[in-house]
């Protein structure tokens, strides 16, 4: 699918990923890039970014078509987006949730589409893409779009469909405004709503704003669900391991009890319980996908994005991540005593880093939280 | 059992525990009391200790009969104690472990009991006393005495009696030689072996020698193997849980997740192997214990031990208080998958910790511990 239509696209997230994701959509050049940038605003705006890319080489002084310092200034002027992308973590028991992040946004593009004609409105579609981790995430999205407060307004909106991203992109923030790509953009993209025509649709047609022959990739997904459950096999098990013990994952199977724990007592137990989730969910996966899992980075001194959020202090994405999938297991009558474990003392962990960041408080009288 | 014969006592252990039941011996005048002090030795030496005692009152200026820096130390002359109190923690994977920190005693005793008549050679008995933690911690005893280069001099030695300490006592090192004891001294005291008669007498010898009426208390302990089950239900997975989060008993409990998920997902399955490992090597403890065990400590934001040495980075007494009843459930064919990953990953944080204080190094090259 190509066309000529001239875009306007939104992209959500920070740092080192959402910068080249932005980046790979100016270059194609069929949309408007609107970035939100907290931090490094001020540097962004004077200077523009200095980008090192392995798949666009030396950027300097880049910047997309309008950067604002947050979603809400973004939509002051109820801007109608196409394309909405949120790489941001994803954390519904923290402060920002995916939906309180979008609410603004979906507001302001169904205020503007209110305004348009009868010829127009039927043209515009909002496309949300979650590029982000973890399973059963665009339930809360849905129930955005549902929600009463919407609705109430008498605003009747666009049509709106969700698009699940998977991204592979080794990129990093090496100081403000300066970032450095050593790993290809691989984005895996389809509609979480494999029924949706409208949105397989989309899926075709952002590949066609997005894709830079020769430089990044779009893979496209028409087993969204099987692919994210898939990706649980690692991040559900290594991920909240490594970050329970605050080690690499070298350093978790080395210093690991005898006969190998660590991978034979820990990970391959929780391995199997998310082939028996997916199983009873209807996605079969190849047993063997466990061995490419853990000798993948068995050597690697790799350390997990989880282990990364706890070493930092900051929330991990234990929800859609390990909650979600033993959610599922419980209503499909599927037993998970690792996973629900490692999900236990997570948790534990990451009520504990809420009460360092003073998002939670303990009433030491009434042994309580406040 | 009461006697006018005077006993040589060694005390090992540090800090407000040992001090304590140094004290004791001292108070009841019915031996000759040998204390190793490392770190407040010169202050010990030259000014005594400074004691704030619940049981015995302000006591300033105190000193046991001898003072020694080292276990060496206190067996340069090849001196024979009569009763060796052991209240270190017991950590056979770490650098001392308690075979190696007896090894010097056993040897200095063996030696100054040659030389002896016969006459008084029958009368003499080594009794050694694990004020510790655990289960199965006397197999490391027996192994060390049967030691092949302990007999391999040809040193015939004296009978040799195992004593099981546990000891409730609240007494800290607040500053260098000055001990606060705020908790009554309550010794529950037993022979490891409940057949050994000669043990059991040295139990009520000891008794004589170590009570002081209406100050400390000495139980006899006539089914320590029961006992030291019953004290594991506690510190099994209260201990390891709190240490792998590191918080306190009541917010570990605050912080889990849904439905009470710390007590009735981690704590209690955890619990109930422990009573099941327990009655599968003939020791039936009754549930309510579970009870007891938690809600005892529920509101009182109260750190466990095991917490506190990885709060300070010190290693834990994993292997004595989960790897033995491990071990003992697998040659029983009792499943723990709860206890299991307690212990998996708490060793983990162990060989962590170990890193971290030098006693292990990681070969990044080839991925492997040096």
């Amino acid at each position: 699918m190509s066309t000529n239509q001239r875009f306007n696209t939104l992209v959500i997230g920070s740092g080192g990923v959402a910068t080249i994701t932005a980046l790979s959509l100016d270059i194609k050049n069929k949309s408007d890039v609107t970035m939100i940038v907290r931090s490094d605003y001020e540097k962004a705006v004077a200077d523009g970014y200095s980008i090192d890319s392995c798949d666009y080489g030396i950027v300097e002084g880049w910047r997309p078509t309008k950067i604002y310092k947050s979603v809400e200034e973004s939509v002051a002027k109820d801007e109608f987006y196409d394309y909405v992308l949120v790489t941001t973590k994803n954390i519904p028991d923290g402060p920002t949730p995916v939906s309180k992040i979008l609410e603004p946004v979906v507001q302001s593009c169904f205020k503007s589409w209110s305004s348009l004609s009868e010829e127009q409105k039927a043209k515009k579609v909002l496309s949300i893409i979650l590029i982000q981790n973890g399973i059963d995430i665009e339930k809360e999205v849905y129930d955005l779009l549902n929600a009463d407060h919407l609705v109430a307004d008498g605003i009747h909106g666009p049509k709106v469909v969700l698009l699940s991203g998977v991204q592979m992109i080794g990129s990093t923030r090496t100081a403000p405004a300066t970032i450095q790509q050593k790993g290809q953009d691989y984005l895996i993209l389809g509609a979480f709503d494999q029924n949706d025509k409208l949105a397989k649709q989309k899926v075709l047609e952002f590949k066609d704003i997005y894709l830079n022959e020769g430089k990044n990739v779009v893979e496209i997904d028409d087993k969204v669900r099987w692919s994210r459950w898939r990706k649980l096999v690692y991040n559900a098990t290594i991920n909240p391991l490594t970050a329970i013990v605050c080690l690499d994952f070298s350093r978790s199977l080395l210093f690991g009890a005898a006969d190998e724990a660590t991978e034979f007592q820990i990970l391959r137990p929780a391995m199997r319980e998310i082939l028996d989730i997916a199983k009873a969910d209807g996605h079969i996966i190849d047993e063997s996908v466990m061995d490419f899992m853990i000798s993948g980075d068995k050597k690697m001194f790799y350390k997990p994005s989880m282990m990364v959020d706890t070493e930092r202090h900051q929330l991990m994405e234990i929800e859609v991540i390990l909650g979600n999938p033993i959610r599922t297991a419980k209503k499909l009558a599927v037993p998970t005593p690792y996973l629900s474990m490692l999900y236990n003392i997570a948790h534990i962990i990451q009520v504990s880093n809420k009460e360092k960041m003073g998002l939670v408080e303990v009433d030491e009288v009434n042994v309580a939280l406040k």
